[in-house]
């Protein structure tokens, strides 16, 4: 990969794809709609903490291990007990996960783009993001959309951990020009790590409340993934 | 300290101090309850997910700068945007927040054990750890609960890393017998930290909900402080 390009790392959960569109699913074992929206919210809460509970103690479990957990615990939390068939078909859920109409939209501007490469960044494992985009609409754009998926799994850390970041320059050959490589995620936490790490970051603000995390902040901050490529016009 | 005492390391945060007591000050600068109460609960949400966070990327700041943080973050996250003065009055309130009366039944009950050691465990600041216990009723059992402080800024990493619990383990001297220090706490993450490295853990489970996290298990769970001198009743 040329390093005078510009590499766009795609985050997938909450950037590409939208996490809570799992509710429907939920739905079924829950008593009312806003009991399966507690459930879903905390079900990605609970996702995210144990990702930086296991990097806070030095422990890995791959991201579906971590899901199918979280999931446990959010209906626990509502003093549901699951059984397994019903926790094999919640976890099937989020590899079906919707995808943002704007990400479509992104994809397509970026093809018609010289000097942009775009890569999947993200936390799941291999099997379930390529399971999720290949049952997509960005299938279609999976020559511009590249994989090798770069994947929590390859350094047995979570973002924002330094060494996902590394792992990822060092994929895109941009080690000695990290600011070449820019993070696109819904994710504020995601956004700082790859700042922290010497990367340039896009923040995706769909719910229009800006930025107000405190550890840090973004290079660019877009409302939709729609605004992304006027940022590269110069690319 | 002899190594064939049990030590009990009471975590300060939503164990021995109820960490929602700042609602009074919150209320001052809300429109309403329901307001003052997502904000009190938002701050302790994004304070937790700062340590974790700030531990993922190799980062340290102090428990008192993360609290404050958080603090705007909570705020900003309802669109209300603090000034400096009114930052200040809040962070006061988190050093003066009220004790759990079960807190202070449970020291005395300890005070008249043999074998048993009681030390403060923290990922707060000496400080403000201080400032919190000389202002309560717990400054009566300052001769049992014993300080120095151990807290996350001898270590520059907070719980659940392994490397605050080998501290406390050295500070125990119980280092070649990590089994005979027992980690108090409310809080599931620090409960699963503790066990992870080889100690013991109570957790307080005041709400009675029963234990749902899903990275471990505590040796023991108690409902309230006031049942934890029967467990070491052959100390």
């Amino acid at each position: 990969m040329s390093s005078n390009k510009i590499v766009l790392a795609f985050d997938v959960y909450g950037t590409l794809f939208d996490t809570s569109s799992v509710i429907n699913t939920v739905r079924k074992f829950v008593q009312d709609d806003q009991t399966a929206k507690s459930v879903v919210s905390s079900w990605r809460t609970f996702q995210l903490e144990y990702t930086w509970r296991l990097n806070s103690m030095g422990l890995y479990e791959s991201f579906d291990e971590v899901t199918r957990k979280a999931l446990i615990n959010a209906f626990g939390a509502q003093g549901i007990k699951l059984e397994n068939p019903q926790i094999e078909e919640l976890m099937a859920s989020y590899t079906d996960l919707t995808c943002f109409p704007d990400a479509i939209a992104a994809i397509k501007a970026i093809s018609s783009k010289e000097g942009i490469t775009a890569l999947v960044f993200s936390n799941g494992t291999e099997k379930s993001v390529g399971k999720i985009l290949d049952g997509s609409p960005l299938q279609q754009y999976s020559n511009i959309l590249k994989r090798p998926l770069v994947v929590a799994d390859s350094v047995r850390k979570f973002k924002p951990a330094p060494e996902i970041y590394q792992h990822l320059l060092k994929e895109a050959d941009l080690e000695k020009t990290p600011e070449k490589c820019w993070v696109v995620s819904g994710n504020p936490f995601d956004v700082v790590g790859a700042r922290k790490s010497g990367l340039n970051s896009v923040w995706v603000d769909r719910s229009g409340t800006g930025w107000i995390d405190q550890l840090g902040e973004p290079t660019k901050v877009i409302r939709s993934l729609e605004e992304l490529s006027a940022i590269f016009t110069e690319a």
